[in-house]
């Protein structure tokens, strides 16, 4: 066994012998990311169980000039909650900090700690008859610090907005000092709204402890519909037939190409119960009024009559509901049977995904000959996860840039809901605006001046040019 | 005539002469807000007609080391887009930037520039079948920046959120660079989201030019009711009772007074339709689904089962719900009529309204004897205009700290909506917490280190203790 170091002797000091974690085996979880993408190696794991030990904990590392990775559920998708291969950052694990403070049913908030896993505060606002919106695949592992840090989105952001939308109140830290921004409050214009600017920052600008997130009367009635249409145009004209009839009250509006549809069939041996078409569309809405069904009928019909949808269904029970949600929660698990891909989660205005799609299948096939698309998402929010199945041959660079260029012609992002962590940060550079990077240090430099937070030597854009 | 300053000059050299105001009674309007309770003398009065105009002028404001005061519709409440009386302050109005540049109603947004009013930007989304939803009082000469730079609430905020929530992109030039977030994008977390330290900050940060925001389909259906309840407990548990029966298609949830009320009769001439009560409240819910009646006659039967109601009606006919929020509307014009008066625009948790207004009236009997109060407002935002009917003798920090001090120990903010201006700076450094005005002071320094944006000698507290 190695003899700990100065900045680990004084960690453990600190905090319990078992809140740090300074090698074997207990290590590995924190060390890389789930897809194991991203491994790195920390100095050490902290879990601190209180906002005061994490002030100590950051005063500690700076004192050191040790670097510092915030880490909530580690189930991101970009690689921004675990540190480098240096061995000198310090991972800070809230996952020991996961108490629910106080559910408020009238008022509709809830104050959790940070730690605090998504699907853990869900059930809680649910038991008191409200709706936390923010609903996402690793809802069962994602904590309440990671999806305020990263912003996340999932299936219900056409809706409810993204995770930012849901924030009424932060407890962060920037450095040793607390920021206690814990207001429960839905309007307040009393100074800078400082906490988002840590909203979606990833921890390279503090740490989130605590939040406080809106909640919201849960509906009574619910509409999952499955269509087929030719394609994305029509899609897009369905969407507006939807809006039409069900105003804001969808909160689902998922397009699922056909391929994305064979791939399901061929590796989850589930099948879409209406006839073929090129492009799928899940609607689903809810909503506390009756006439939910009929409205949804009535855009059905419309559909059928204006030729927009050439077969649809919806569904007759929360059983058939879960299995048309079944078709798109397969998708990403049965592309990662089939083949090796590039993935991109890019969005684009709501009105350029169909010319989009056209032009990035063209650029590839040009660039990238033999290369597949797996095309799926969220299309009520423009966010496409435009995912290129590939041999392993294939330099994922050149797909990428294939793919982002298109993206930038359309005015659209490259990051849509995932974030930009390890993975994105080169693309980031080549992407985003000079005023904006500009910008983006000026933000790093004032609140994290010493570049302690999150910031891995293979990130020199997030702070020096 | 005086002879023009060189700043004066360099600024007519660049601009067309009738595009800098000097002097005269021209200057008037730009010079004062429209309350007159914060009167200034501008250096000059500059109105670009574009972008790389505003960029010019910042940088030959920086030059010569004179501050600017961004305005658009000088209709704020905290005398937050006036200059200081100093003769040296450079008034940037936006008004001859009004272009809407594009309205898209299946991608539901719009692209304005700042000067922009809100009312035309409504109506060129109502001419496009689809709904802006920011609305207040002063939307006939509000400006789309203006409504950005201060977080605009009004009375749609419980269903559609602050301005925040709306804005999809921006232009603004924190110097003499133009950072484009333009994008029309629905999901894009590349990057820190600068735009939202931008949105609310009063012009102190960066000169908003052009702003998109985002649309919402336009509801079908809509209800206006009116109910009379005993106090303010009993008007909470009515919203409870609204959300069960209506969900999220509340748009609206305003509390009055019965002193509010007889205000309204005494001076406008209007009067409930409902037997008297201590407290009103006034409900408004849309949507695109049918059913919405139906609901608002289950919500009212159960509020006088449950005996929460007195007396209650939902308005027959558009003119009926007109006349219904008339009275709201007349509150505030009544209480000018009536006497003097110290504003607040306070919010707390929601829960915690009903024993803010108790604690509240009893601070103020106590420490300002005499004085009565004229409470509404938005309680579905926990949002209170917490007027107090004054003496002309009467000194109004005294009132204000009473207000305040019972604010703070519920955890509220002083400025809900209303933002901090010059009105509420000393207010502002009083109540907000070291760590979070460090913050800010931060923030403040990284983006304007000269402090040549919106900041008076009256306002070090922004910037310097």
């Amino acid at each position: 066994m190695t003899k700990p170091t100065d900045l680990q002797q004084r960690l453990t000091g600190l905090l319990s012998p078992t809140a740090v974690i300074t090698g074997g085996s207990d290590l590995e979880p924190y060390a890389v990311d789930w897809r194991k993408l991203f491994p790195g190696r920390p100095a050490c794991v902290v879990r601190p169980s209180s906002t005061e030990q994490v002030a100590q904990i950051v005063r500690i590392c700076h004192d050191a000039g040790a670097a510092i990775v915030p880490q909530g559920g580690n189930t991101g998708l970009a690689g921004g909650a675990v540190p480098d291969a240096s061995g000198t950052q310090v991972v800070l694990s809230l996952n020991r900090m996961a108490a629910i403070r106080r559910v408020d049913p009238v008022g509709l908030t809830i104050e959790a700690e940070a730690g605090c896993i998504l699907k853990v505060a869900q059930d809680a606002a649910g038991a008191a008859g409200r709706l936390l919106p923010i609903s996402l695949a690793a809802e069962g592992s994602a904590t309440i610090g990671g999806v305020v840090a990263t912003n996340a989105g999932g299936v219900n952001v056409l809706r409810y907005g993204m995770t930012r939308s849901l924030v009424l109140g932060l407890e962060v830290l920037p450095d040793g000092t607390v920021a206690n921004g814990l207001r429960k409050l839905r309007k307040d214009n009393a100074g800078y709204d400082w906490k988002q600017l840590f909203i979606g920052s990833e921890g390279t600008l503090g740490i989130v402890t605590a939040a406080v997130l809106r909640l919201l009367p849960r509906p009574k009635h619910s509409m999952t519909a499955l269509l087929s249409v030719a394609d994305p145009a029509a899609a897009l004209r369905l969407l507006e037939l939807a809006q039409d009839e069900l105003g804001d009250q969808i909160s689902a509006f998922e397009l699922i190409s056909a391929t994305s549809m064979q791939l399901v069939a061929r590796h989850a041996g589930l099948k879409a119960p209406i006839a073929e078409g090129e492009w799928f569309v899940l609607i689903e809405a809810a909503s506390s009024l009756a006439g939910l069904r009929e409205a949804a009928e009535s855009m059905l019909g419309s559909a059928f009559e204006q030729e927009i949808a050439l077969d649809g269904v919806i569904a007759e029970s929360g059983v058939q509901a879960a299995q048309l949600w079944a078709l798109r929660e397969h998708v990403t698990e049965s592309e990662a049977r089939e083949s090796k891909s590039v993935k991109h989660d890019v969005s684009v205005p709501l009105t350029a995904v169909p010319q989009f799609l056209i032009e990035a299948g063209q650029a590839l096939a040009a660039g990238a000959p033999g290369t597949r698309v797996n095309a799926f998402g969220h299309l009520g929010d423009g966010n496409i996860h435009y995912n290129v199945l590939v041999d392993a041959g294939q330099d994922a660079d050149v797909v990428n840039h294939i793919v982002h260029d298109v993206v930038a012609a359309f005015g659209g992002s490259i990051s849509a809901e995932h974030g930009i962590g390890q993975y994105r940060v080169g693309e980031l550079a080549r992407y985003r605006a000079a005023t904006e990077m500009d910008l983006a240090r000026t933000l790093k430099r004032a609140l994290d001046p010493d570049n302690r937070l999150n910031c891995l030597d293979a990130r020199p854009p997030w702070h020096e040019r």
